[in-house]
């Protein structure tokens, strides 16, 4: 039976679980029951009230919400291909996916349907067949229709049933250069995804489980598809902000967060922390940018019954690999470095430029095989096969596998720093930085130098409070990595750095006044 | 990726753990890298030597033994289809089995050589073209190669990877009334199987776990596949005793154990036991008979700390449908009557003779559906379509759905005993005669009454020392019973109740005198 269907997960879930509560969004509250109402009565009104077929592409621009969860739902449900767009695109970007993927219908809340709207209309006649708006208020917001509304006039009914082969998910990637790609996804290897992860880090009825970072992003498994499935609580927040967060953690006995480590610094070093803000806490997943040791020793000593999964993957994964697991964490030392271990299910090679498999020790490119990655890029089946050459997936990254599994991520490829034909590693020298006690916040980039090409440059934000000059934390960084490694100068920042929709830090932001007229050589 | 194969978490799990210990089987010890070696030779072996291709079937008749673990993953690296006989056949049913599968090539060992010759034999020509002998000795027993020879002259090499939807295993299914039928199951149930438990319940790589049950059943999945991916050590016993069992578990600190009820009565019952030799077990797994409460509840007090899981499926499953968590057994009550909730993956339903499916609280026959079902009984069009009328696999057996989908299996429909027009499940009666004292086990049947059609007669083996009535046996009974439920009669026994190959007890056999010359009627 081919049943890696989301149908099998969520409509039984609804029966069994009916009187739990499924989704804080807040003062909003829905049990399983009720929540499964709304998403029976979405999936009616997509195919019914918007003619959206089983491969027609629905985009949603809208903040976290129970509205964009339900829509989620009404995907899986076999309702059509669901485009979370991006918040931090600009005009022209949104513009561009919107046609890319033939998009016709968009579900918008109140904080983006003037700039979605803007941005729709600027390259002349608006793709956008239908615009909904969801929530409440906003009447003098462009829009055709209202979600609300919509539902309301809908009977809840189940769809039928779709095929495991089917894509369910179009989401666009950043790509640093070039165009963005749309990554489709199928609804088994989202459930595979899941599958994967929950294998060895367990995902149960009991938690309630925050999401700070965005659920247009493909790490956003867990409170998707994993907790509706399974039982638990979803607790969701618009935006990531760290005493609102510390807030709702301690409101709602949250057991589970997942965020990155940006964000995490920042609720640690917020005036309003206090370590028993956070005791509800069992476990705690990071990922998507690398954790600064400093903060991670922190965290543990803070924090010593916590439960810590890393996580390593990309939108083309739907989205995890590799695990560092709690016991992982828990031996502690060089394994603190690593991305961890792969997945039951996948397979990681590093590979060179020809595509030798290297062994272990060697740093090359980080490749991947497993049933959780996507079909395609939205028909480009030029850098669909690019991307798979060879039957494995190239990540762009740059990593070396030890002897017992453990990947090590020494940086993206494209981040790598080359100083006098030395490669330099932006991450061990954010680390090696990050230790000094007025450190909150570091970045490292390449920026032009006359005599060794790039020459390495820290960015620092101090934590409130603190002073340190530049040549203490050039003296800092040298104690703990080659010379050649240490910045040899030191930007400090008042601002904290800027984030992508990601929440990775925009090293390209902190390039450009650098680098303007220039070209950087990328590898 | 179509990537539900073995290789992708056998081949790297070698590699990863390679000087942990995998198996341990007597006195034989092999590490990870010195198992996958002679895996890779006796994959080599099968296909080069006895000429097996990827769809050849071979049959294994063999007690547990490192040899028998090392022909299941030559199997599932695509070197054919392997049968496991059950040891408690006879000679026809071998025979049967062998002629209707295609087998022409089989292992043995030296428990079972000759009595499986003699079968082979019996017929006339045997079918068998190579018979291998595993295992050291027995040079007189009749065979045609030697597994260690075989294994000596292979290269290891690794296997051209199999398609997920290939089949890897032919397990011929007991069939209590006509011929056993083969279930052919393929790659991709059998990982999905996996898959589906590990999500609910962890299996990892800290456990040593210990089989005492047969490897020739479907319910074999923890050490055949989970744990040589995942770094677990699998501890093997060629037969089950209960002091030896006792003794293994001390001896090699083993931390979780899979058995049968029947198997942990005659542990807790035997006089070498003491409560500290278990104490290394952090969790047990037990399934495919009804659990005595009073042994549940005995073993509970025992070991608080003890996580236990009860599982319950079929071979045409690949093993597991629902769990009975270590969550739901400490919340106790009347879960600790259920088999538990369907596992992720699966969806059950309860349905009446004409498929309509019958609301929570209603008994009707567990149907199933997911993705860990065989893809057939072997060249059987007209079974495998029954068994799957209306896309829902047809259990046999009677049950219902609680309102949060614990399920609870009143009785095997053919087990059920139907006395004066009223049904009475076993298992009800069972569970009312095994909290007396002096009762070690109990098994409950219909035996011909002239008035009532059956009547209930239970069998029963007292605890060494106990004394007791027949009528003290049945007013114990109609204390907890309605009274048409109690036994009319009672039969004690000195030795253990007849147990199958799959450990169950053998109720056909407790029957057969009764019922000498007679018809049953079967529902």
């Amino acid at each position: 039976m081919k049943e890696l269907i989301y149908h099998r997960h969520f409509l039984p879930a609804i029966d069994r679980f009916s009187s739990r509560t499924l989704v804080v969004d807040g003062d909003y509250r829905a049990t399983f029951r009720d929540h499964g109402e709304r998403v029976l009565r979405c999936a009616s009104a997509l195919r019914r009230a918007l003619g959206i077929g089983r491969r027609d592409r629905f985009a949603v621009m809208a903040a976290n919400s129970h509205e964009y969860l339900e829509l989620y739902h009404a995907a899986y449900l076999g309702c059509g291909i669901i485009n979370p767009l991006n918040l931090r695109l600009a005009g022209k970007e949104l513009d561009y996916i919107v046609r890319d993927s033939g998009t016709e219908v968009a579900f918008v809340d109140r904080h983006f349907a003037a700039a979605f709207d803007q941005a729709m209309r600027a390259a002349g006649k608006s793709p956008i067949r239908r615009t909904v708006l969801l929530g409440e208020g906003g009447a003098d917001l462009p829009h055709d229709l209202r979600y609300e509304d919509l539902l309301a006039a809908a009977e809840p009914e189940i769809p039928a049933e779709p095929e495991e082969e089917d894509a369910v998910v179009l989401m666009y990637t950043g790509g640093t250069t070039g165009l963005p790609k749309g990554v489709l996804v199928s609804q088994r290897a989202e459930m595979l995804n899941w599958y994967h992860l929950a294998m060895v880090f367990p995902i149960g009825e009991e938690q309630v489980f925050l999401m700070p970072t965005p659920i247009f992003h493909a790490a956003s498994m867990i409170p998707i598809l994993a907790l509706p499935a399974l039982g638990g609580t979803v607790v969701l927040a618009p935006r990531f902000d760290p005493a609102e967060t510390l807030e709702l953690v301690e409101r709602h006995r949250v057991t589970r967060i997942s965020l990155v480590p940006t964000m995490l610094a920042m609720m640690l070093n917020h005036p309003g922390f206090r370590p028993e803000r956070l005791r509800s806490l069992d476990s705690l997943v990071y990922g998507a940018s690398p954790m600064p040791e400093a903060l991670l020793t922190r965290l543990m000593a803070l924090y010593p019954d916590l439960e810590l999964g890393q996580g390593y993957g990309m939108t083309e994964s739907s989205s995890i690999l590799t695990l560092l697991s709690p016991a992982d964490h828990r031996r502690g030392g060089k394994l603190l470095r690593s991305v961890g271990r792969a997945l039951p299910g996948i397979v990681l090679s590093i590979q060179d430029e020809d595509g030798i498999l290297l062994p272990s020790g060697e740093t090359g490119e980080v490749c991947a095989r497993g049933g959780n990655y996507m079909d395609e890029y939205w028909r480009k089946a030029d850098a669909t096969a690019e991307a798979f050459r060879g039957g494995w997936y190239h990540s762009g990254d740059a990593g070396y596998l030890d002897e017992e599994g453990y990947l090590y991520l020494v940086d993206r490829v494209k981040d790598m720093i080359v100083t006098g034909g030395e490669n330099v590693y932006s991450i061990e020298v954010e680390n090696a930085i990050s230790t000094h006690a007025a450190v909150a916040q570091v970045a490292v980039i390449g920026i032009p130098h006359e005599v060794w090409g790039e020459a390495v440059h820290a960015v620092v934000v101090l934590r409130a409070g603190a002073t340190v000059t530049e040549e203490e934390i050039i003296a800092h960084a040298r104690a703990s990595v080659g010379g050649y490694k240490a910045p040899k100068s030191v930007e400090f920042r008042d601002q904290p750095l800027p984030l992508s929709g990601a929440m990775k830090v925009l090293k390209r932001e902190l390039r450009e006044p650098h680098w303007r007229g220039r070209t950087r050589r990328v590898n």
